[in-house]
């Protein structure tokens, strides 16, 4: 009888045990785990503080409300959970491990065949003064949870701040926005999730958060926390924020340090080192979840990206593979997605500036349009960032960002990238169509469409960041091309030469304008502006460029103006 | 100066005309429309007829509320469009086309170098008696459906016969019950969706709409409509069904006779042969849209599957080869997707029924599961059917339907297919994963791990087909392994060899199988009937297979038992 024990009994621990479980109805499976709570949803937390979740119970349970505690494990998979039970040692030449009882402090010594370390990662936690007052939280496991949420509910918390505008600290601001306290967002870099968007897709996602009322505090860095016993305010290299709630969102490490006493080889990004098969330098141990590190497919590079759908993944690989299945992870996109009130926001595979960095030869676009046809109720726009090879025309990424449908375009470009798909392969797809759902043409594929255009020369567009620099110099027209109406609502602002021709009427004004300027046309989503550049190449303009994305996709400020 | 003629000024037409534009600023582009009105969405139409789209207006505008009309065309295009003017003949050796203006009778012969036919399809009217009775609608234009939505205004309708259960058929049961009348659906065939779901799917849908309050009569073939000069009765080689409003949607034909006048060259479809270009057998003339066939890429053959998303990149690729370009269109994966009320249903390459005929080994399993994870508010289920290669892996082809997002999936696998992709594809995809988007294991992956289990012979699915048709023989033993509280909810109906047995207890009680007995194991979604097989083959039952897509899935009637 194979004697199989796991380390880790959350995501991927529990997943290779089911698995193993299934191709081994003998094998003897142990999984040990520290905490009290198993096979819990922690990405479901954020949606249990911002009340969405009733319970917090609802993230352990089946779809059908058992709870999947050790009893469950027990009677449905034959499966020994162990909680509060926390493994202290390895000892990989007699094939033991040591663990020790967290409440009667009793050790003991549990022989493996095969060992799985599936230890997860933790929150990090900055060295700052203060750190460890009362009412700092770092969201990271359901006690957590509970506890901010007790307070809420107790209405003991009257201004929040988060630290990090990543995946956590945004989903985070957003929940907490809905019990009607003030949200605080201090962010080291310049823009929100740094991680994995581009300047001027987290600049869109900036200004949407911030007029939701959430106070965006970018290019900021938090010195010390103050307070009696419980946080009273955030001091930041800036300003000091009144706070009884403070979120600290900057990450996470992975759980190594089991693996490392063991000698087992830890890569250069921290997290354990195993190869395709999940498999650690001790073939006799797997690894996987949030402590390893994976490949990057479209770089070639080993990240540590811990994500619960990769986790998954590796658990049913670890599973398979300790019954002699030979299954391969082959890596990860670092594809993301995240709501926050009615945005969402996604990528898959490189930004531009991974490409940069990387030495692409690339070309990007960004097209923004609906989801849907505009006449159906519930059409919202979508933004969406194409990043392709210039000598391949192969997909290199994706970001999108809009109260539309993201996550669809999102898992299309993933599907094209992991089959190594060109633009000219996004076109060919015979993606659904019906109104309720899709456009005849589909958002990825106008941006396609636009990418082969600008390929062949034929279309010109200029990026946001790239248009904003030439206000600078004062020099350049911008070309707005909407109706008067429109620009009552909303226009570009902070710049002058700004000339203002609805479409319909460019052709009989020509005279307006100057055939030698630079002109950059662009309307509401660019797609008049795109009509615009047409027109006027068609008389002779010969340095017209589309603003791409138009005004929805603007990350700087805009303001009205009753002159239009 | 090219002369550019194209006929038809819908979809495909008018793409070709922007597009080419674009190619050529001085080139002379005339359209030609027989009808009025121009570049609507005519798959809005039944969004129009529900209610959801306000005006019919909103069909023919751009997203900021311009008309498309011929003056839009000219301003901002420079294209000239000439409505109510019907080409009525083209002279391929003169290179021009006699046209006739509809309202004055006036002839006249316009030059070109380039023509394009884009005159599309026409709804297919039965010849039976009566069909020219007034209140008889096809949807195919925006008067029909202006026509019907009056006369819902005006409560002019007591009830509703719809004549095929295809997607406008569909669509338009769905529009009507939105006016609270009666409506019947007569499908000649024994499913809903025959042409493109297999029958299972289809009666996972039939199952639903009944609940919705739509008559669903299949197998039923109309003989005549009676009335005096309005219809008042639809008769059916079975009965007599009183309706003052019909709506015949039987499919539609290309309209090719232009382009048969003119000899070139019809398929064996009945629409008109194009090569990879979009040019026909005149290389001076090129056709797209509804009257041209394509290539199914997945079979090779050639078919008439008319689709708006088609059209509107046939215009493109013929825009673009109109000035000289090379842009291939690829084919079809006869992709569809429909609302019905809540509910999805879509399918993207083979069907299991195609794949049979093409001959091919295949494998398919259905699975049921959330959309998202459970405990997020608005989770919803969605049943996948994923049809596959039994030798290659390779992925055929996707059918889905539920309440849940069943578009995104589809597009997920279109984009498999599109570029050849197998089941380990899909399963390395990194797809987009946050609560309220995606559970950490998507469905479509489900779908391929339960595959590539079947393939390793690790799991023994059985159709709800199969598992119908083993309720014959009464020897089969049904194993429920929901709560009993669930089975009093609903239960397989129409069969007595059913045993109750909650998952949690089938370890301790298995005295009350069989090991000798053929076992069919299912629950809900048959998750926990998966897990139930696993138990029982681990205590050396051989002969247990899982019910595929659990009660969630089952075509059939179902029922509530109130002592499970």
């Amino acid at each position: 009888m194979k004697k199989i024990v796991i380390i880790g009994g959350v995501a991927a621990g529990l997943k290779a045990a089911a698995k193993a479980r299934r191709c081994d109805p003998k094998a003897s499976i142990i999984v040990l785990e520290r905490g009290e709570l198993i096979s819990y949803g922690a990405c479901g937390m954020p949606y249990y503080v911002g009340g969405d979740v009733k319970d917090i119970d609802d993230l352990m349970k089946t779809p059908v409300g058992a709870m999947r505690n050790s009893t469950f494990f027990k009677n449905v998979k034959d499966i020994t959970v162990l909680t509060k039970t926390e493994a202290t040692a390895i000892d990989r030449q007699a094939k033991t491990v040591k663990v020790q009882k967290r409440v009667s402090g009793e050790e003991e010594v549990i022989p493996y065949d095969k060992l799985v370390i599936a230890t997860g990662a933790s929150a990090i936690k900055p060295p700052l003064a203060g750190v460890e007052l009362s009412n700092i939280y770092q969201l990271w496991h359901p006690d957590d949870a509970k506890a901010v949420r007790q307070g809420l509910e107790g209405n003991q918390f009257k201004s929040a701040v988060i630290i990090g505008a990543g995946l956590i600290g945004m989903e985070m601001a957003e929940a907490l926005t809905k019990w009607k306290i003030p949200v605080t967002v201090v962010e080291m870099k310049n823009q929100v999730f740094p991680a994995f968007l581009d300047t001027e897709i987290g600049g869109i996602v900036g200004k949407y958060v911030q007029d939701k009322g959430i106070t965006l505090l970018l290019d900021e860095k938090v010195v010390r926390f103050t307070g009696d016993t419980s946080v009273a305010a955030v001091e930041t290299d800036k300003r000091s924020i009144p706070a009884d709630l403070v979120i600290l969102a900057i990450g996470a490490r992975p759980n190594v340090e089991l693996a490392k006493a063991a000698g087992l080889v830890i890569g250069s990004t921290g997290a354990i080192v195993v190869d395709e098969e999940m498999r650690t330098s001790d073939p006799d141990i797997y690894a996987g979840g949030d402590c390893v590190e994976n490949v990057n497919v479209m770089s070639g590079k080993k990240v540590f990206a811990p994500m619960g759908s990769t986790a998954n993944k590796h658990g049913r690989i670890i599973g398979e593979n300790l019954c002699g299945g030979h299954l391969k992870f082959k890596g990860v996109l670092t594809t993301a997605v995240a709501q926050i009130h009615s945005l969402s926001v996604g990528k898959t595979g490189l930004t531009e500036r991974d490409a940069k960095q990387l030495g692409y030869d690339y070309i990007t676009t960004m097209v923004a349009g609906h989801d849907k046809p505009h006449y159906m109720p519930g059409a919202k726009l979508i933004t969406v960032k194409l990043i392709v090879d210039a000598n391949t025309s192969k997909v290199l990424g994706m970001q999108a960002v809009g109260e539309g449908d993201v996550s669809k375009r999102i898992d299309v470009v993933a599907t094209v990238l992991t089959l190594g798909g060109s633009i000219e392969d996004l076109f060919d797809i015979d993606l659904s169509y019906a109104p309720p759902y899709n456009s005849p043409i589909d958002n990825v594929v106008v941006a396609a469409n636009t990418l082969m255009n600008k390929l062949a020369g034929k279309f010109k567009g200029i990026s946001s960041l790239e248009a904003k620099e030439k206000m600078t110099s004062g020099d350049t027209v911008f070309l707005d091309v909407r109706s008067p109406e429109e620009c009552k609502q909303i226009r570009l602002a902070d710049y002058e030469n700004i000339t203002y021709i609805p479409l319909g009427q460019l052709r009989s004004r020509l005279v307006e304008l100057n055939k030698n300027d630079e002109i950059i046309a662009f309307c509401k989503i660019s797609l008049r502006g795109y009509e615009a550049e047409g027109i006027l190449e068609g008389v002779g303009f010969e340095n017209v460029k589309v603003l791409e994305g138009g005004i929805v996709s603007w990350p700087f400020v805009c303001d009205k103006k009753n002159d239009c």
